[in-house]
């Protein structure tokens, strides 16, 4: 079976208009497979139950809206928020090219989000990142492929990444950006990816990171529809004014979207096209137009604040 | 005493014309604490009596090149390289403010380079990179600040680095970067920094973080200089271009000094420059001029690349 490595989606510049937007809710994955969970502020309630006095831990907020023509399925992205430990978020993104074989791009994330959140407590797994993608990754039966972030944390503020393709993560702290993650790929629009078949990457090609992070630190993960719509400068500016983790989440995803739709708006998606030699025709180079846009896709936003025990504690 | 957190350099599209270039040797810091080395190929020969068969090691180029203006002294950027544990690499920035206030911005920088070296072996210190911050920054006596990046290699492969101001470290692997740290700061051009001064930073401010490298990754490490001069993208292909790594060294930090004294050159620095609101007068803007240039700087570039015991053993 030939795999579809390219992510097909609309090159920037050729976007559609605006359109009706319905958000559905996708598949969300919200439980805590040491003690079950929900959303938070729940989660940090129960998250407690496994968190010693003076450990830290994330205080999460999420918002995915999903591409405007994948709307009814609540599009291809899914991402999981489990309070195990300090903390676990994931996000992995279904590669859309597998839609030109009959095959729908969903259902590869979303089951490899289900068994990482089944595996969180696995004794394998031991917390690590790595051997969480390389079992989730197995268990997976479903046709297609998906780029993949999981980041936990430990007590003692160790975050700990493992990062396959192009979905990211941003440490901010005192109103900067302190750690970014780094995209791979084999070539413009085609990265790295964990797949149901043997051409695709596995859990040995994950970079694996780590950062130690310090209470009040902002950790943003998304899909690249987060990347490729906004700069990482306006990530920090919204963070800051949204105090409250699910309105920052929002806020992110929003300003993601909005830019999405923009033909006029020069995206970091469009600026990387043009360093690729990637741009609208010579004439209408010549007459002083230039390849811009976002790009419309799946776009998935996880804010997670981490909080002290006392913090914790206060938003029971 | 006023603390010039203000780096003071030329502003872009501000710089000088081309110069006579005559680089003089800086203070090289290349030794080895656990057993003594020089530069590389010798750093690896004698590393090995330290390295287990199965262990991975760096091996390493530098080149410095100074500030037009400062190649008498050497410059203001030190660095050192050794082949402790997997090996040890660090680049010191002293902070050229200073100068204003009549006090030489190199020598804080390489005494706190000086001490760090000395340190390696310490038991505080105990490849932890934070402490090895700490424990220099606290032995040095000299009056200034500097930023600083420090990496040390574990045999297994994880890069531990701490980083405090706009040094900077990037990991590339199969023609990509994988990994780059963030750099921190006041405001534009005014870097956190370690300081003979309390106002300055600690290292408890250090960014620190890990990343598991691999076989054939290489690690460019660098002051401003460079990461202001050249993007990541020519970082790559330059390497990709020279095997040796004091060749791959040389040929980075040439392509930066060509950039910094490239009035046209639409830089990194410049182009941050237009996105912090600095830009030439709006009658010039009107007339299609934007602020380009490179920045006159130190140029430090360290490019390791991770070689396992057979290869390392080839180097002999």
């Amino acid at each position: 079976m030939a795999i579809p490595m390219l992510r097909a989606s609309a090159p920037p510049g050729h976007l559609g208009a605006l359109f009706h937007f319905n958000v559905k809710k996708p598949l969300h994955l919200q439980r805590l497979p040491c003690s079950p969970t929900e959303l938070n502020p729940v989660l940090q309630t129960q998250a407690d139950e496994v968190r010693s006095e003076s450990g830290l831990s994330l205080s999460v907020g999420t918002h995915l809206i999903p591409h405007p023509n994948k709307v009814d399925k609540g599009g291809e992205d899914a991402f999981l928020v489990s309070g195990c430990n300090g903390g676990v978020i994931a996000v992995a993104d279904g590669v859309s090219g597998w839609a030109e074989q009959n095959v729908d791009p969903s259902l590869f994330s979303k089951e490899l989000m289900v068994h990482a959140l089944s595996l969180l407590g696995d004794e394998e797994v031991n917390y690590n990142p790595r051997m969480l993608l390389k079992e989730a990754h197995a268990a997976t039966s479903s046709v297609g492929s998906a780029t993949v972030v999981v980041a936990m944390l430990e007590r003692d503020g160790i975050l700990r990444i493992a990062n396959v393709g192009d979905c990211g993560l941003r440490v901010v702290r005192g109103g900067q950006i302190i750690f970014s993650t780094s995209p791979q790929e084999h070539y413009f629009d085609c990265p790295y990816q964990l797949s149901s078949e043997s051409v695709g990457q596995t859990y040995q090609d994950a970079v694996v990171s780590t950062v130690e992070v310090i209470e009040k630190d902002t950790v943003v993960m998304g899909s690249d529809g987060l990347f490729d719509n906004v700069f990482d400068h306006e990530i920090v500016s919204t963070l800051a004014k949204h105090g409250d983790v699910s309105e920052a989440a929002k806020a992110v995803a929003d300003l993601a979207r909005e830019h999405s739709v923009d033909l006029s708006y020069d995206s970091p998606y469009s600026i990387e096209a043009r360093t690729r030699g990637l741009d609208v025709p010579v004439w209408k180079k010549a007459l002083g137009f230039k390849l811009t846009g976002g790009k419309l896709d799946d776009i998935t936003v996880i804010v997670g604040r981490v909080v002290g025990p006392q913090e914790s504690s206060d938003t029971r």
